[in-house]
C-alpha cells in the first residue's frame, strides 16, 4: 500500500541521518506524525533556526552563531597552542574534559584516499594563516586514531614542523579506530596529558 | 562551554524522538548543523508538512492525509473483518505481509495500568460503531502479544463476543528465521502448545 505522501518524505528525510536505518526513520516518522506527545512543529522550527542561525567560525572553523564561535570570542583562552581536531562536535567533547585551554581548530574531515577526500576539501588555508601570524608554540593534533587521523596528522606535521616548534599528537589512550565522540572526559584526560612529540626536530 | 542557543535547542528536540538518546541527539544535531550533505531545512519541511497534512482516519484511526484512509476508501477491501492493531504503524507492517484483505481498526494504545491508560483513553467508540452497523463476521485481535496488548485483546472480546461471531487472537510461536537456542520460554510454551499437525494424514 501506498503511504501518504507527506508521511513518505518524512520516512526519506529522516532516513538521510547518520545511525538511522529505513526501519528507525519509518518508526521516528510514524512517532512524530501520531504520537500525542510528539511534536513535528517544535522539531521542525529547532532545524529551520539552526540552519538559520548557525555557520562556521571565520577563525577556526567550528559551529559559530555570528562571525566567531565562543571559544575564539573568548579572550580568556590561551593563545599559544592550537588543538586540531576533525569534527566541530570534537571541540564539545574535548571542552567537556576541561584539560584544554587553548585555541582551536576543525579541519572539517580527515584525509581519506577511500573518500577521495585530500587536504584541498579540509580547512587547512585559515589554518596556516592563524600560524603565519605567529605566537603559535604548539600544535596539538587530536584528529581520531585511525587510519584517516594518522594520515592527516602526518601531514599537517610535514606541512607545518618548519613554522611551529613544537608539533604533538595526543597519546594512544584511545583504543586505535575509536571515534573523540565516544570518548569519555577521563580517557579524553589521560589523551592529552600524555600527549608526545610528533615532529623530529 | 555553552551551546549556540539554536544547537542546543535542536538537541532537546531530537532527544524527546523514541530510541534516541542524548548522546545520538547530539550526534545528529552535529550533523544536520554541520555536515555539508546534510540539509536540515529538508527535514523541517518535511516534518511541518506532515503535521499539517495527516490526521487520525475518523473510521479507523490510522494515518489519513483526508477524512479515511487509503484502506477505508479502498473499496476493493473485504468488508467482513476487522483486524485491531495498537498503533497505526501495525497496519502498514500487516499491509506488507500482504496475507489480508479486509478492514482495519487501530487504537491508539494498549490498556496499560502501569502507564496509566484504560479502555477511554483507546479508540474504542468507533469500533464499536462500526461493529454496531452491522456486516462483521470476524475481529482478529492483533495486538501486541505483551501484557498490555493481551489484557487489551481479553477486553475486546468481553466487549464484543456478544455482538461479533467470531473473534480471534493472531497466533504466537517462533518467528520465522528465529533460533530456538535463543527463544524465550514463554515463546516456546506457546509454539509447543499452538502445534499444527505437519504431516497430510
Amino acid at each position: 500500500m501506498k503511504l501518504p505522501a507527506s508521511l513518505h518524505r518524512l520516512i526519506e528525510e529522516l532516513a538521510k541521518l547518520p545511525t538511522i536505518g529505513r526501519k528507525s526513520a519509518k518508526r521516528l516518522a510514524f512517532h512524530l506524525a501520531t504520537a500525542p506527545k510528539a511534536d513535528p512543529n517544535a522539531l521542525a522550527q529547532a532545524l529551520l533556526a539552526a540552519a538559520m542561525e548557525l555557520r562556521p567560525c571565520t577563525q577556526c572553523g567550528g559551529i559559530a552563531s555570528g562571525e566567531l564561535c565562543p571559544l575564539c570570542n573568548d579572550k580568556s583562552r590561551l593563545e599559544g597552542s592550537i588543538l586540531v581536531v576533525e569534527e566541530a562536535r570534537n571541540v564539545f567533547t574535548v571542552e567537556e574534559s576541561g584539560i584544554y585551554k587553548g585555541q582551536y581548530h576543525v579541519l572539517g574531515g580527515a584525509i581519506s584516499p577511500m573518500k577521495g577526500i585530500g587536504p584541498s576539501q579540509l580547512n587547512l588555508k585559515s589554518l596556516e594563516a592563524r600560524i603565519d601570524q605567529g605566537g603559535i608554540e604548539e600544535l596539538i593534533l587530536a584528529t581520531n586514531p585511525t587510519l584517516e587521523g594518522e594520515a592527516t596528522a602526518h601531514y599537517l606535521t610535514d606541512l607545518f614542523q618548519s613554522k611551529v616548534a613544537r608539533i604533538t599528537r595526543i597519546a594512544r589512550g584511545m583504543p586505535t579506530g575509536g571515534d573523540l565522540e565516544y570518548a569519555d572526559p577521563g580517557t579524553l584526560t589521560r589523551a592529552i596529558e600524555g600527549r608526545t612529540r610528533f615532529n623530529s626536530a
